[in-house]
């Protein structure tokens, strides 16, 4: 997918909301247990009730990955099931050297057909560069991310006078365009966005700690948005798990729906 | 796994080799791919040829991951068909937020019951710890990685005066001790393994970059070896694929061999 396409699709259903898929057994309606695939036939009630009102799917691979073999088969069937118009994303936070990188790129590109995934920089430039050469495939950099271990690296000043996530965001910017290349950068770093968004004007920033982890989606907007929204905001717990009764897929469809409403809101006051 | 066990089998085999299991459809010996599981048959006979001359074996999960399930199940029946002596590393490069790392440890310590993963530390403290809350289970950390790319961030100098890769080496050692934690060190920084030494006297390091990336052996013994050996270097493509004809195990049976040999040599040299 494009970038224009995302943002064609944000215009449209005014929103820029993505539905993280961090689907866990212990947490699903026990009724589902039964089925077949129970975390698949969670993951469609979700999307049918969701895909109108978010125009991103995040899977977490670590809650297939739990399951083995049959969650991977799980996460192959979600991601077929994902409406075509919807940008995915594998929150996989790979990265390797380069022909192992090659690999996970394939896996995740061309193996499952996401549409982008997130890559850890630690490794540096050659074990980010193999997601790069698919044909309108994305990288989602971490940059600084929405957990407390956040401060432990990303934090540390350099002698250049950066933040070490500073020095990611200069350097990745050599790597790849706006038209390859996203940030993670957390909502409960609202403070930092808008500098953030000085030194990244055009980027897609994927904003997860909406939600179960505290972040403002005010805030985040105020300071993040630029003129293609260039917000993705994930939220995943509050929504999947709004209900744990027979009506979850109802409820998610709920809570999607108002946190669609309200970016409605913010696109109007700020998409500049 | 403790440390005591890993390093009484370094001694009763003379060996600190691990085997890089990066099996690759596209490498293995083509009158293996008629078999149902190629990957696994491969693996298998690699194992058998090569269990008396290492100690540890280490699958990187990005060759299996690109095979989608099918994949994963060659994964786990290789896992299983590992001597129970052999110490197993899943270099998998996972990290993410606490209650994420969460699920990946059980997906690779209770799932596939690994003795080890590989992690990244940039996401910092929480997403390192839970892997640290099983039993006799080990965190492997990236310190400083045998790839061109380690120059990118882990080299950054700090306002302290260290440079990142230090800064992970000491906040690291405030979440887990010698026999819980170990570093990945790759071998093409040998020029730094003795200071490293230096910094986590006790520690294990896991020491990629020897054979195909082009390090040295004996030089990375030299200034890495400590008094229970602490070194696990080791070799994937110049031992699995040592020959590409049907004489594949037995060529890489004495590949491993003639590492183990020169290992027996530097354990009388510089154990101390």
């Amino acid at each position: 997918m494009t970038r224009q396409q995302l943002f064609e699709q944000i215009q449209k259903k005014q929103s820029y909301l993505c539905v993280g898929l961090d689907t866990d057994l212990g947490k699903i309606p026990p009724h589902l247990l039964s089925s077949e695939d129970p975390i698949f036939e969670f993951n469609k009630q979700i999307i049918d009730a969701t895909k109108d009102f978010c125009v991103a799917y995040k899977p977490n691979t670590a809650f297939y990955e739990a399951l083995g073999a049959k969650g991977w088969a799980s996460l192959e069937k979600t991601l077929n099931y994902i409406p075509k118009e919807c940008f995915t994303i594998a929150d996989a936070k790979r990265g390797d050297i380069g022909n192992t990188s090659a690999l996970y790129a394939k896996a995740f590109f061309e193996q499952m057909n996401f549409d982008s995934i997130t890559v850890a920089p630690y490794m540096g430039e050659d074990s980010v560069k193999p997601f790069l050469d698919f044909q309108d495939k994305w990288v989602i950099l971490l940059v600084h991310t929405s957990n407390s271990g956040s401060h432990d690296f990303q934090l540390l000043e350099t002698l250049d006078g950066k933040f070490v996530f500073q020095e990611v965001l200069y350097a990745s910017q050599r790597w790849a365009t706006a038209d390859q290349m996203m940030y993670v950068v957390g909502a409960t770093h609202a403070d930092k966005i808008g500098a953030i968004r000085g030194l990244a004007p055009d980027h897609f920033f994927l904003v997860p700690g909406v939600g179960a982890q505290g972040g403002d989606l005010e805030a985040v907007s105020h300071v993040g948005m630029n003129a293609q929204c260039g917000l993705l905001v994930n939220s995943s717990r509050a929504i999947i798990y709004a209900s744990s009764g027979k009506d979850f897929a109802e409820a998610a469809g709920r809570e999607a729906q108002k946190v669609q409403q309200e970016m409605k809101t913010y696109l109007r006051k700020y998409l500049h």
